[in-house]
């Protein structure tokens, strides 16, 4: 007997997340296993409150498919929820699996990021210890942070990848047009891993020679050689570019957000706030240098920047939800679908599946030999690293000049 | 005899200004009364010093003009230099005819915003009171800001227009993905005039029904008013988009960024400082309304995103460059390169000269009657208006993944 696909999407927004979904859509509609194709709105919130919509209807033609695979942010909506600790409380477990038997959906894929693989974990294993059979319940990989494990890298990472490289390419040409000591601090997300912010990197040397500063959070962060490093670039050169991650901090763990007297800020209303990083060390170049400096922080617009995407990372996308399904299909649960790179020079990638208990809950951070010794700047294997990953472009559908995006609820 | 052109650009940087350089140089180099075409660099600041490079030498394929409409900023470089009042002191324009006469220059063509059009009528005014015939002084509009005075739109704005118009597109995607009561506040460029914010309106209704609220210099800003706004509008939708102008102010002509007890915000090094217009809007819905509230400057990300122009814009920068040497060769001189508006449906436009004198130092604001009466939005005549500005896409050429310059200095 033919069974449903139900897939849902959790985590933050990225431009890639819906390739992965039309990549499932596609394989699903193909598959002879597969009756229809449903979709749960605001991820495994949205499963709990029954809120699905048919996928096979609303998405049936090819021109749709290809829309929704350049339609930035999750079209099914997405959570922040996590679901009870099995140990404590399975009732939400159970209660998944009723409205999965009700709906004679057999195969579960969930695209997000750790917090969504530890749902795939929690959920494939409880199906395991009550001898639920009949569902397979598969991960589909996504985050511009590119953290998660068990996967050499991740969806959504080499489109805002792109973005962020271009974004310098493009500052670079800004900052020579004047004839002045000039800095530009740009500030990338990231909290706990810099690969956003080491995407820099791909643009420097490509259009001129301004020298590019780059902190990670790998690294720890001291004020007094950011100082130093500035002063030497601008001793040789007018202009200087800076990429710092959010999450940049100092060896005892505080963040550079917190520092400068940070506390002595306040808001609007009198209360103590914190800063940016990038705002934090514009007021530093301000005081201790004191010439034309600006800082940027690139916020939302680099997580789904779907006008200016990567074609590798938008097939890719797709693949890994294509090969989710293959995976569901073929009986796996409690995996997530992941790629491995085969070789950097031809760029190859392998489809397969890894156990979800290599992913859920961990994090992936830029290797220490990777970063120079300075800590101001990323290595060779870095950058050969990132180059496949912003290969090809893909941008919007436009429509009367405006982009055009396929809305699923 | 034939003649040399010289061509410079000054004032802050576009997307589009490099495309009108090409147009100048593409124009030149048909014309049978040009002999070279050089570039001065960094403005007029590098007539005075010499800087001169050959065009016709460093731009001599048809693909080195392609890629040169497609290079963010000023290829050449640009100042923020005002010549001396010709009143006080002549000696700099004596200083500038010298050096044209010097190198056989007989064609002046200046690319720029306002100020450099005050440059043009100095220039053009010193030559015709002192006899000097042989030199033509043309202006190239040129701004973002769209707040040229003798022209229907400027070079420049209409992909600042696409960039931030898109921008909106994909935030409106983003702050649909969760549930629950969300604002967006992005904060665009504009100390004096509101087309830049007012661009936010193409985006509005073309992909989902998230309301739009956006506040113009133009029409006073109310803090309580803003906070009403934004209250009406959770009570029947999830999010709420903001688009308001870095210049919005009160009645009383203060601005925002220097409200809210903003002169109690110290920076970290404990002085005052002023937030941007945007930061102090969030803080305003987090203290009176308290719900997820982030506010974006696109800073210096919306006037070189050259990785997504308006085709419209890059194609009329370029003419607009052609029609400046055209007039420069006919024997016209103080005056701007400009183009008018035939109709709105077909789009049509035609090129002509603008005296420089209905130019310089003025500034076109949005009119009253193309804002809405409550002071939150556009009307259909502005966005009638900014429609064409926008249609078609040019983008980057990519190398190897990441966007690729002409270099010219």
């Amino acid at each position: 007997m033919k069974k449903n696909l139900l897939v849902a999407q959790s985590g933050g927004p990225t431009a890639a997340i819906n390739a992965t979904l039309a990549g499932v859509i596609r394989k699903a509609t193909e598959c002879s296993e597969i009756d229809k194709v449903y979709g749960a709105c605001n991820g495994i919130q949205g499963v709990l409150e029954e809120k699905l919509v048919d996928l096979t209807e609303k998405v049936n033609t090819p021109e749709k498919l290809d829309l929704l695979s350049r339609t930035p942010a999750a079209a099914l909506g997405s959570c922040r929820f996590k679901l009870k600790d099995i140990h404590e409380d399975d009732s939400q477990y159970q209660q998944i699996v009723d409205i999965f038997h009700k709906h004679n959906i057999g195969y579960f894929i969930y695209i997000g990021g750790n917090d969504s693989m530890d749902t795939v974990a929690k959920l494939s294993g409880y199906c395991k210890s009550h001898g639920v059979a009949d569902i397979q319940v598969i991960g589909g990989p996504k985050t511009i942070d590119n953290d998660l494990c068990g996967i050499d890298h991740c969806p959504g990472f080499g489109s805002a990848a792109k973005y962020i490289a271009t974004v310098f390419s493009e500052l670079e040409r800004e900052i020579t047009v004047y004839e002045a000591k000039n800095v530009i601090i740009v500030e990338m997300m990231g909290r706990n891993a810099g690969w956003l912010t080491a995407a820099a990197a791909l643009a420097q040397g490509r259009n001129g020679s301004v020298p590019y500063l780059i902190y990670l959070e790998e690294s720890p962060f001291s004020m007094e050689r950011f100082v130093k490093d500035i002063k030497d670039r601008l001793e040789e050169h007018d202009a200087v570019l800076v990429a710092v991650s959010e999450g940049a901090h100092d060896e005892t763990g505080q963040f550079i957000c917190e520092q400068g007297q940070g506390a002595k800020e306040l808001d609007v209303f009198g209360h103590n706030k914190l800063s940016g990083t990038g705002k934090v060390l514009e007021e530093v170049v301000k005081e201790q240098i004191g010439c034309k400096v600006r800082s940027i922080e690139l916020n939302l617009l680099q997580r789904c920047a779907s006008h200016i995407m990567s074609r590798t990372d938008i097939e890719e996308s797709g693949k890994l939800g294509e090969n989710a399904v293959a995976l569901a299909v073929a009986g796996e649960s409690g995996k997530m679908s992941t790629l491995t790179r085969v070789s950097d020079e031809p760029y190859e990638v392998s489809y397969s599946g890894v156990d979800i208990s290599q992913v859920a809950n961990l994090e992936k951070k830029i290797p220490a030999s990777w970063i120079n010794e300075e800590g101001n700047g990323v290595t060779e294997e870095l950058i050969a690293y990132l180059k496949p990953l912003v290969q090809g472009e893909i941008s919007s559908v436009y429509e009367d000049g405006i982009p055009k995006y396929l809305l699923l609820k």
